[in-house]
């Protein structure tokens, strides 16, 4: 999503030229492009795919609503292990119209992932719970911190289902770090998703995301977290971000590339 | 603040007419109509004043920064005193240009509050550590939650710090409620604040507070939380609303009122 704007020959080049051997990728992309020739591509430009996003969206209070969003998460695990990958983010959805009921609405995320773990778990895919920062609440995600997303995760086996640890949805908690030792015990750090925290938000609040060392978040201190943790996965950035979109892909996933190695892992 | 295009005079004509018998009041309107001015004017019109906004800005690393925040949160209690309310709501502050010690600048707020909070209990006024809902994290004030409000102000003595309980900022936490319960028992709910959470916010997420009703907050919910935490004090609805700036003031507390009163009370 970083370098949306490439298609996905240009992703995998770009990819090859930056020294980027995996990459997280949307459903959305893969499905334009097709699911079988994703894999394919990917797999020929040896290129690993970390997860995939995102499923979920389960809050729904119609009975109708509901079910096409069981039938929708079903293939997106279908499509992910089609890629090869292992991790299905989960972007667990807001409030329905008119709802001011966030309990009502967690539990039925709880109720869609009792059918889904298992799913999932047959076509050798987990669930990664991610808790979205807390402005996205009441239209995209209910679960806003790592404690609820674990709460609900862990109703569940590990490698059913797990969490999304992401620096841009958790950096202003607190109880984050002890939340990430807890995932980190139980085998449920799913994934680690970095962007940076910049403002002022744009209208809207989903395309400001900050590129790495542009803002107000201390990578090296959240890697270590889930270092001390055991996680060992790849570290995925994930950037919304309009003005990168506005700039050349390649030119953006060379500056993320060297960004990362700047403040992430040197 | 939800009516801040009338001047002091037309405020208190407006709440003449809405029978409305309390106002909380910001510094700078205040100050520009001149302090002991707006005391004799509220005096006179027999309103109370629930609560001053706002002293804080505690986070400053530079010395002279924070001597001067200090002196100026002294001149805020001198107001408050002078209004004849007895709280003043504190927003703490944002991270200082360039750094990322969200730790490092909790603590300084607890340094501020060491020397401020002796100083309003002279003066006979409370301090209200607001938390700031966590999009406000980085330039606006790092504490987030009614948790790291409380972990600050149970440092000192209840009549000298407490927090302001405000459904803008904690509707998402489904660790309010207990935090409520534990302020209550500490006789530190020293206001209550209510906007409503309305989407899509608006670029720099100030001025979207929802109108009580519209949005996805259960008024009456949290009125229950503070109730049974024990607090009888005013309630405040304070609105940063640019579509409500932008229309009668009157007719928009008119509307306030009635809103209260259908959404909240009844």
């Amino acid at each position: 999503m970083t370098v949306k704007h490439l298609s996905m020959p240009e992703l995998a080049d770009a990819c090859r030229e930056s020294g980027v051997t995996n990459v997280g990728l949307w459903r959305e992309p893969v499905q334009t492009y097709g699911v079988e020739r994703t894999a394919k591509l990917v797999r020929d430009a040896g290129l690993t795919v970390t997860t995939l996003c995102r499923g979920g969206f389960f809050t729904a209070l119609d009975p109708d609503e509901r079910a096409a969003a069981l039938a929708d998460n079903r293939r997106a695990i279908d499509e992910a292990a089609t890629l090869g990958t292992d991790t299905l983010v989960l972007v667990s959805g807001g409030l329905p119209a008119g709802s001011k009921d966030l309990h009502g609405a967690r539990e039925r995320i709880a109720d869609a992932l009792t059918v889904l773990g298992p799913y999932a778990e047959e076509h050798g895919v987990k669930l990664a719970i991610e808790p979205l920062h807390p402005m996205y609440a009441s239209d995209r995600c209910v679960v806003s911190t790592l404690a609820q997303a674990l709460d609900l995760a862990e109703r569940f086996p590990a490698h059913q289902v797990g969490v999304t640890v992401d620096t841009y949805h958790i950096w202003w908690d607190d109880q984050a770090p002890a939340q990430i030792a807890r995932a980190g015990a139980g085998g449920r750090i799913h994934t680690f998703q970095l962007a940076d925290w910049t403002t002022p938000l744009p209208e809207g609040v989903l395309n400001g995301r900050g590129q790495i060392g542009d803002g107000a978040i201390d990578m090296r201190e959240w890697l270590g977290h889930v270092t001390a943790a055991g996680y060992t996965g790849a570290i995925e950035v994930e950037l919304f971000n309009d003005a990168l979109w506005a700039r050349d892909g390649r030119e953006v996933l060379a500056e993320t590339a060297a960004r990362f190695v700047e403040h992430v892992v040197r």
